[in-house]
């Protein structure tokens, strides 16, 4: 098949006739599945039972000092999570507080601490209308905090490399720009590891706000996917060569490592941020939930079990993601209808369709009974100005499931460029 | 003994030497013990070890309704955690949000959020200096709470059946007096419930601020010691039949029914408040610990066990109850030097000194190496106008090394209360 674009009017009627019919089949097939997020499988949780059944035990509920983890204390976390977490995140357990089953709410917590108390002289809710950047495609979550909490997103283009650093750059001279989202290791949705020379951009920016933050939000640090792994400069060490100490704070969970529900989350920063932050936790809990935290450390006694346990949640994952590219790649090679990534890891696809058609092509498949994320989602505001991004999850489905979804994809994709080639 | 107030000059010179002979004694004793939070002891601990032990497996990790509780979703709680939360708190399913370890986190984040995103029209950040009422003494971590964000606090009086309703009454007609703590069953520190009549003008108060909530902190729902429970009306029933169905806000938690550290809590709200709540959840969380959740469904699986916990529970803390009682009554009654509270629940007794000696007594516990709740600590900013309440937490130690710090504790308050009238 010739480009789409390159078709004359008598061959596009054929062709959209023909991916029609296709479609209409799928339609009749009751295909009934929910690719809308980045959700481990049964298969992947399995691999962390161990969690359930009596590790710890009421034998053995103490932490290596002595903690009694099922009483009250220990604001920062156990010292031996805090060194599962430190090794997870590649830095020093001291850089490192662990906290409850979500690192999102680690990240709500310190912008709302920002927005009513501040994290210099004045909240930034007194300050005027504060902006953050974000690098867009990115995490529709992130940007969902920004928006709840009345802070402009102003959105840049993510490179190859990272976030488009001229923009970034250029926009930092705005003393009410006041941070920035950064997905770091196979960014949600795009998969791409920002390069060394983009992180060492970013330690080293100047930002005319003094209460400036990079939210480093490293939730694929170990999140490999088949053979090669990327590899991503410390944040905090690079920012601390750069005499910005604390210009960034990094997040980091298990929830897709043992169980997203029910994992532990941490926040590694320097100094003055993890100041900020024990001291709103001091006001916030008395301590987060040291039983969970001991059930990760006996689980994972030392980086090695940690790393083994992701080469087995990565052999469940890299078949799926083969299936996504193989699909994507045998239907839609030198169609021009579609560009994709190719990631090393993390959960994600992203694809690329002709301008005006990602939401078609979401719709088109919610009503053949596949819920992809929102198109748009992956915007700030839910807004993707082209109306191009679609964000694929391939973790939840089996295999088999995710062949037929992908096959509807990819005939949705055509038919939704199709159409709008025709209407033309 | 006589009052010591009415002791002649050498009466009290004698009694001083004799009890600084026997505070001396305490001091070559080497006590160490900390008394200074309400903690449950081991013993308390144990009977909850089933949540350590295998409950639920990895055989049965699914809810009732079938969801897998490893996984990410179910922000408001499993159906049957929701429940569960709702017996104890004596409200309905419905009305409850089921949270993460700590309700001082469901405090804190439901007034931050006042703060930064507002309960109405705007967000009170931006409204001027708001203030609360702070009956008073009262509990220190709610206190500290305000002083973190900002929040001018005003003492009110604890009188025998709750705050004083009438200062109360006469606060709210300024608009930015934004809200009230209250620990309505036994109440930290006095152990006081409040009357049926103080519940009802609460309920029916019509603060002049529009966004004004009453913090409703029911800690110690089901937390009897002894025979005698106390009762206490349900507080969204009765603002909802005052025509203020959004006024209060219940909390609760298992922190001091299983684990400290590794429980469950609770939000119970009417609609509009439940709404704010969600609104702000969803962008802060996937959800919260739902293994966690089942682990106590699957402890509890009705309120009757739940009850029967709580028995022994009581048990337990019964007897430290009324070693503290008798020590007190045996060495302090009749002379004039101190008052407390005798309650049915909770977690404390609370002891008043002459004014002046509480930090003294404090001090003089401290040096004899028995560590008691900082005195002043029961009041704003930490501020004890009279400087005479102190807060004694019986449930960590053993019944044994109660009674000696007990003995040194009522040895330090006649001590301070001589030096005292000595130094007259």
């Amino acid at each position: 098949m010739k480009p789409y674009l390159q078709l004359d009017k008598n061959e596009l009627a054929a062709e959209l006739a023909a991916v029609k019919e296709k479609y209409d089949k799928f339609c009749s097939m009751n295909l009934k599945l929910d690719m809308s997020r980045g959700k481990p499988s049964p298969s992947q949780l399995d691999l962390s039972n161990a969690l359930l059944d009596a590790l710890p035990s009421s034998e053995s509920h103490n932490a290596s000092d002595g903690t009694d983890t099922r009483n009250y204390g220990v604001l920062e976390g156990l010292p031996e999570a805090r060194q599962l977490m430190a090794s997870m995140m590649g830095v020093r357990p001291e850089q490192v507080i662990v906290g409850g089953n979500s690192s999102l709410n680690l990240m709500f917590d310190f912008l709302i601490q920002a927005m009513a108390k501040g994290l210099g002289d004045r909240p930034w809710l007194l300050q005027g209308q504060v902006k953050f950047i974000c690098p867009s495609p990115g995490y529709d979550r992130h940007f969902g905090i920004c928006e709840y909490l009345g802070i402009e997103m102003i959105p840049v283009a993510m490179l190859a490399d990272g976030p488009d650093m001229d923009e970034v750059e250029r926009l930092i001279t705005d003393p009410l720009v006041k941070g920035m989202w950064c997905v770091p290791k196979y960014s949600n949705p795009q998969g791409i590891t920002y390069s060394d020379e983009t992180v060492r951009r970013i330690a080293a920016m100047r930002p005319a706000a003094g209460d400036f933050r990079v939210m480093w939000d490293n939730a694929y640090c170990i999140h490999r996917v088949g053979r090669e792994d990327d590899s991503l400069l410390n944040i905090l060490d690079e920012c601390a060569a750069a005499g910005n100490p604390d210009l960034a704070v990094m997040f980091a969970s298990t929830s897709k490592v043992t169980f997203p529900g029910a994992g532990i989350s941490a926040v590694a920063a320097g100094e003055g941020n993890l100041k900020l932050i024990r001291q709103r936790m001091q006001k916030q809990t008395i301590g987060y939930d040291k039983v969970n935290q001991l059930r990760h450390v006996r689980m994972f006694p030392d980086s090695d079990a940690l790393l083994r346990h992701m080469e087995k949640n990565s052999e469940i994952l890299e078949p799926k993601f083969k299936t996504v590219l193989e699909i994507l790649s045998r239907e839609l090679d030198g169609l021009g209808v579609a560009s994709w990534t190719e990631p090393n890891g993390g959960y994600f696809v992203s694809v690329d369709t002709l301008p005006q058609c990602a939401s078609r092509t979401v719709t088109l498949c919610r009503e053949a009974g596949v819920v992809l994320t929102g198109a748009g989602a992956t915007y700030p505001y839910g807004k993707d100005p082209l109306d191009s991004n679609i964000r694929i999850a391939p973790s939840y489905p089996t295999v088999e499931e995710l062949a037929a979804a992908m096959e509807l994809f990819v005939t949705a994709v055509k038919l939704s460029a199709l159409e709008m080639l025709s209407a033309q």
